[in-house]
């Protein structure tokens, strides 16, 4: 799209302003809120409790970079200190913390809430749902958000997306899997929907915190484990437990991570730290990723050459297989209820373009790359 | 990597906490100085000029949208107006309007200054770089901003990364191209680096103006251009002047833009609104890639169900000869000077691991997932 020489405004199409989408409109709101300058004075103090522990690679320094951000942007005016995973609520209650006001903020992923509600699983990953760049164009430009601040509404929530994986690895294991029959009587760590997944294939699924994962895998407790990329793989250890590290990862294609806060805190706030927490998060969502791009690249040159870790790819008779079973059990939760249904379709019917074009940009680039440089 | 119970902090193997790189030095380097209650309530009035007509989808708007940012951000102390190209210095001015002050912040892309300096263009993209989660990683912890910053220092500017338009596509052709023999005599728009790979390939190569391109394609003037991707393409209406849309674009792999900022106006800011600068930069980045994302995969369905455009795939004959020349063309920057060849060195590197990662993780995970749902 170069431009060869300079242009004059007359010589372009013209095309109306667009409207911003999803988080912007967030922003949007923000300003068209009043901020007396009084108010726009006020201090505030956070809390953000957190599903990761303190200083967790990544994702808990993630978390810490949107508290630091937060604190730059508004010049002290939000002060949000962050507490790891037990430190003040367990993992496991964040979204009841941040939902009841014991905290402001919460940093985790949607999924975990699988609980509250089937559908936050479509807001975090899904298997063989969408990738990294794909749910941030649902979430702000293909009407995802509107359909999370629907779905959190009813728990005094709002949601930004703040952060992603890019595409899990498939996971580490001590034996080879070569057809659908090496599945069978395996036993696998791997929860949610993969796990239902794998259950299907006749896997025996255990679902073991992460934690426990490097112990069960070392002692031959489970067969095999997928926890998230080599970076937090390299970081666990895990190629000291198993010797095969397959890809891809079906299971959690690009997952997103979340920033909840509660409603009322955040319409507390004069509109421009309302316009601070919104912005923050989409520069968080830029920089997780770009870490783990350049981290998970390093770490995996290491995995290989360091430590000897054998690369496995599953074969495409293996993974036409996993498809569909996935594709069932994720159609599955559309069938619950008719909020749920109105969340796949319009995950799908993206995920459908996205199929499209995909194929013929990023994928048909990185497969014409590697001719020459691979 | 789901939780399946609430975990404690010990269960987890601990991880010290990571310096963040990149663009966010620059918001580290903000929060160091000081800022006096007196200076944080000043006012500041910047007008940001622009390389792209008033209101350019995505491009245009991009820029729009940035100003927007940093107005709610700051609660109105920091008021930015956006040009258009032309409208106060040419698209062609904007490089030397910020450097010299005339305005405080320019929006455009890095290769448009390669008359000032050949390793402009590794900021921006050359022909089989990185990707845009690629450059982005490599820019933010991968050494990419820092080096950045030593090209800008002298012209007295500050760049931040401010979108990507995603792999751009291979160009639309009024007939099929099949073989390398196919090139040879074309007539073909493309300016930059991938104008001198395809000189290079007997291609007669054109460097007209975004504005001229439609009629020359129209009229047989040319027989072939680039452009962006389906969303600025369908804008454009080049599906009315060329039958054939080729893919993959292999010239403009994930071209990042860039707000530059005159680095005297940047200092004379409190360090909170060099805080809103910078982050308000990174949520744009997220934000353009991921409204190209969404728009570029609906503007594809529209051409090819709609208009009925035909899709082409370029041979790997070709794409592997395309790759041979352009790695020839790009390690040439390379050797103009050290500084060059030090940008070309940490940016091969980091394509080299990319490759490794990319092929197991993003390209086999979207290869994996058309097998069930293409």
């Amino acid at each position: 799209m170069q431009h060869s020489a300079p242009r004059s405004r007359r010589s372009f199409l013209q095309s109306a302003p667009l409207v911003a989408a999803g988080g912007l409109v967030a922003c949007g709101q923000a300003e068209q809120q009043a901020a007396p300058a009084v108010q726009s004075q006020q201090h505030f103090k956070w809390k953000m409790v957190t599903t990761w522990p303190k200083d967790f690679p990544a994702l808990g320094t993630g978390a810490n970079n949107l508290a630091h951000s937060i604190e730059a942007l508004s010049d002290g005016r939000l002060h949000v200190k962050v507490y790891g995973a037990g430190e003040l609520v367990p993992a496991s209650g964040v979204f009841d913390a941040v939902s009841g006001g014991t905290a402001e903020m919460g940093h985790g992923a949607a999924y975990y809430w699988k609980g509250k509600h089937e559908a936050t699983q479509f807001f975090s990953a899904v298997p063989f749902g969408l990738n990294a760049a794909e749910i941030n164009g649902w979430l702000r430009y293909g009407g995802g958000q509107s359909l999370w601040d629907e779905l959190y509404a009813p728990f005094n929530l709002q949601a930004f997306p703040v952060g992603n994986t890019g595409v899990q690895m498939g996971g580490w294991f001590n034996r080879e899997i070569n057809t659908l029959a090496d599945f069978s009587g395996l036993v696998m760590r791997m929860p949610g929907l993969g796990g239902e997944v794998l259950r299907r294939l006749e896997v025996t699924v255990k679902a073991l915190p992460g934690g426990e994962i490097f112990q069960a895998l070392k002692t031959g407790a489970i067969d095999a484990t997928e926890w998230v990329g080599p970076y937090n793989d390299l970081a666990f250890g895990l190629h000291q437990a198993a010797q095969y590290y397959y890809w891809p990862g079906w299971h959690e294609p690009g997952t997103a991570l979340e920033c909840m806060v509660n409603k009322q805190a955040l319409e507390a706030l004069p509109a421009d730290l309302q316009a601070v927490v919104a912005y923050a998060c989409q520069a968080a969502n830029d920089d997780m990723l770009s870490e783990f791009t350049a981290r998970n690249s390093q770490a995996l040159k290491t995995l290989v050459d360091e430590h000897g870790v054998q690369l496995r790819r599953f074969s495409d008779e293996l993974l036409a297989q996993i498809g569909k079973v996935s594709a069932e059990v994720v159609a599955e939760i559309a069938g619950q209820d008719p909020f749920s249904s109105r969340v796949y379709d319009s995950f799908d019917a993206f995920r459908k373009n996205s199929i499209a074009y995909t194929r013929i940009s990023e994928e048909a680039y990185t497969q014409a790359r590697a001719l020459t440089f691979g």
